[in-house]
């Protein structure tokens, strides 16, 4: 039932909004009492810091899969920037919820998310900042920014991407890693 | 007063969101009475969508004028960027506004709103085609994907970009634009 109210609430929340989506809202759509509900929340906010958990711990966990994985710098970008868009692609709605109702966390479980966005963040950074290191990329890269520049980029797919469209995740990301390792320059 | 209003709003829309802004929070903000705020705007809908009407009608324009100067398209490429982050160093709050809020607008006119989107974005991808046909940009990219990249990239900066801080608007375009032309690979 945990897993049920949560998926449904993504939804909820995902197209209506959280602050818009009662508690009333989501124990209808499940048929179930608030009763129910209050078993495994304590509140809505509660649900909204367990969603904002699941979606970022999950990412961290795949990002330490990668780092596992003793490859180059290219081929551990490609695998960030892969598994941010496969997440976007399976968990759409989670996307939306996450960097769009992060404003109603309170404020100690905003910092906690923060804590683990900025850890996910500096991962990015590593990677860059051990490429450059082997030397295969430049030497001049402000990693901090172009860290924030790739992270912005595939972050804002779930904008726009949608997994029925012409390119899946794949495709998306290969044309990503492809941009963002050669630019758009003609040599 | 109307500029005063809409200021205002922005500020507590931006901070506290806007379901949960009244149009009693914002009158009372300014020290005026409801009657005040009716004679501008039939309701915060309206005024939700004449905030957005000038976030994207202000980034169009300055788009405009890019292209009437008949520059080179790395240098239209980097008066985009920039636009876009002296937009943001301006008004961050309209931002956080413009592309949190959007779901509250009506149908009819998140549609208005969508389609002067798609005409930016699609300015995009003729800087970018334009590039490639030229032979200053790569002939085998992708444009529709580079310029949602690119976007991405320059639009996300208003959840971490801090005007007070070490780097202003024009350094980060500058790491930007250096990123996106010639990309992380060591040559």
């Amino acid at each position: 039932m945990k897993e049920k109210i949560i998926e449904v609430s993504i939804d909820l929340f995902g197209h209506n909004g959280f602050t818009e989506t009662s508690i009333q809202d989501i124990v209808e759509e499940l048929g179930v009492t608030k009763g129910t509900f209050y078993y495994y929340f304590k509140s809505k906010e509660e649900l909204l810091m367990e969603i904002h958990l699941r979606y970022i711990d999950e990412l961290l966990q795949n990002q330490d899969e990668v780092f596992i994985k003793n490859t180059k710098s290219e081929q551990k970008l490609y695998d960030i920037v892969y598994m941010i868009m496969k997440h976007i692609e399976g968990h759409g709605q989670s996307a939306r919820v996450f960097f769009r109702e992060m404003q109603h966390l309170n404020e100690e479980h905003l910092k906690d998310i923060f804590k683990k966005r900025d850890l996910f963040r500096q991962n990015l950074n590593k990677v860059i900042q051990e490429g450059i290191d082997t030397g295969e990329f430049r030497q001049d890269l402000n990693v901090e920014i172009v860290a924030l520049a790739i992270l912005g980029a595939v972050n804002w797919s779930y904008h726009w991407f949608d997994p029925k469209g012409k390119l899946d995740e794949k495709a998306v990301s290969t044309i990503y890693i492809d941009f963002m390792l050669n630019g758009l320059k003609a040599t």
